[in-house]
């Protein structure tokens, strides 16, 4: 006797680009999950080398029972091959296969698979439709929603870009039981991330929930991807287009994407220096006087329960303009984000627990928060 | 004393993505026109090395006005060049220049700058603003409405892109003077177009000022421009994203797109391709029982005189499958186009002076139409 499958939804409302994220167990094996996706000779298949072995067979048999047409194209693994040649492949593939505007996408695999299939389908022809089995808790509970499609550019991370929403997207718990202990702890990064600057209520969940989420309790796990998407899908219902709130997602990013850059990708994981990253401006905002220093010591003790690193990385060494070269570079790294404005830096700060705002710092205020932050 | 300078507005209307477009002699120089722009500290005028000569410094001297930095990046010339690595040019100077995600980018030039500029606008940070100033007249009447951008891919043309609507566009009647005599033609092929499709009163007007608009009067010019870009208008603004109704706009274009792809891009104009393939589609559409011969003979008549081919170059030698190489050939390109599907050919026709429809044809007819319009 098969038992009724728990599946949990969250519906992303964007008017007609509205979708629904799917959270289970084994959803991937369910051919009942694709069968309300629009009439289409071709399925195709956009994975990488790591995850196609794992899962790639699974869902396009899975899939084959719905389309004429079932292509696999492997990528190779890793932010640094979020580029053009990579994005390139899934377009040769797709005119060397005669691939109609009807096809359907499906990106299996972490962020970088689903932001490059992502921005592959906003550009083949215009726009062909595409679906998301995020493989990695962070693709789960972050890039699963709000439709942020993008490659890298030599001289930036996720510069080249589009907004372009899925059909839906299909959360499979179960493919976080093959996840490295390291991905699972970047992923609670953005899962902590919610709580501090949205929902004090969260926040104490999570801290009691962290070991078995540790442990991959498939029932903790359900309720931090449904909480963290229910979450973000709020603020990005108010700002598709990221012109303000939806900055706040950004919370630990300005600082996260300095030691990303600083280091050179690869090094440390997005989610990793996102989780330093919020130390940092926990640290920052509590300096600009708007949270105590409970709070900061509060949620660094909950990134470091969750394997995460607290302490920055150094950029640099020795002194420079009146402070260490160090903090000069972290500055130096920040001014160029995406989300510099004519130069000034924005930071994403706490007003208090669940309360996030966008603001400047004084760099000297913001050197100091670096200094007594790093390694 | 200045005479009031006269400028046509054609009004693009699509929700929060409406825009107008500015039609006159001059417009350019006039500051004026600029001054409702957003804020930004720096706007990119992306055009090429034929046209950059002839207006580059002078738009960069008027936009010198408005914003604190100008930049002007020269791209090389001809759809030979609308690839992902001349795209990458406008990427590299915007990201070595530090712009951020308020930069204005203005494309100055024809269709193929047009379609490059927009999309890199529509990619660079997932989204900046951008402006057309098109200085031919194919650009002016046809890529200026509809914010279709796209680049080409090696295996196919327009195949990666954006549906991307710009801030506004601004039609300079004075650049169409400096235009070789066989681009203005090509630009008339797709003035020419939108008479037979959605209206007899300008197909007739176009008749009788055939002869002013090759010897580029300004009033002409105007009127022919300012009535393309209505018709274009109103039927994008029933059917934005191309699901429908705007297939009618591609009268012509299937055909002539086998001529193009056939040829090798460079060899025949996108308009001289066009104007040919709309004597090919008149042809199919009176075999289809749909007009008589008068139309198509006055249509073959108009399109001879504005100085474009109405018989199609041939693309293979000798016989194959019960009829000639050619329009197999012929044949084999029209069922790789964009616009097929499941392989099906979707030819669009006439049903009459002034309405257009989108429907299949049998192959031995669409041969034999092809059989008797080659040379």
């Amino acid at each position: 006797m098969q038992a009724t499958k728990k599946i949990d939804q969250v519906d992303i409302h964007l008017g007609d680009r509205s979708y629904p994220i799917l959270i289970g167990l084994g959803l991937m094996d369910d051919s009942t999950i694709w069968a309300d996706l629009p009439a289409a000779t071709t399925a195709l298949i956009v994975t990488n080398t790591t995850v196609a072995p794992l899962y790639g067979k699974r869902l396009a048999d899975t899939l084959r029972t719905r389309f004429q047409r079932v292509l696999v194209l492997e990528l190779p693994d890793g932010e640094a091959f979020k580029t053009w040649q990579s994005l390139n492949l899934v377009f040769d593939a797709l005119l060397s296969n005669e691939c109609d505007r009807k096809t359907i996408l499906f990106a299996l695999g972490g962020g970088v698979v689903g932001d490059m299939t992502g921005f592959a389908a906003a550009s083949y022809m215009r726009g062909v439709p595409f679906v998301q089995i995020p493989t990695t808790l962070l693709a789960q509970v972050d890039s699963s929603v709000g439709g942020k499609t993008a490659i890298n550019h030599p001289l930036g991370k996720n510069m080249i870009g589009a907004f372009y929403q899925p059909l839906k997207v299909v959360c499979d718990l179960a493919t976080l039981h093959t996840l490295p202990a390291r991905e699972l702890a970047a992923g609670l990064a953005e899962v902590i991330k919610y709580g501090p600057i949205t929902d004090p209520v969260f926040f104490a969940w999570i801290e009691t929930n962290i070991d078995a989420l540790l442990r991959r309790e498939p029932a903790a796990l359900a309720h931090a991807a449904k909480r963290s998407c229910e979450v973000k899908a709020a603020v990005v219902a108010q700002d598709e287009r990221d012109h303000g709130l939806r900055a706040t997602l950004n919370f630990g990013h300005t600082f996260g994407h300095a030691i990303e850059t600083g280091l050179g990708f690869g090094q440390w994981l997005h989610g990793e220096a996102v989780g330093c990253g919020m130390v940092m401006a926990a640290r920052l905002s509590q300096q600009l006087g708007l949270v105590d220093h409970g709070l900061v010591q509060r949620l660094t003790a909950l990134i470091a329960r969750a394997g995460l690193p607290v302490r920055g990385p150094l950029l640099a060494q020795g002194n420079a303009e009146g402070g260490s070269a160090n903090s000069l570079r972290y500055l130096e790294l920040m001014r160029t984000d995406k989300k510099s404005e004519g130069g000034e830096i924005r930071f994403v700060v706490l007003d208090g627990l669940g309360q996030a705002s966008v603001r400047p710092a004084p760099d000297a205020m913001v050197r100091a928060v670096i200094d007594a932050s790093c390694v």
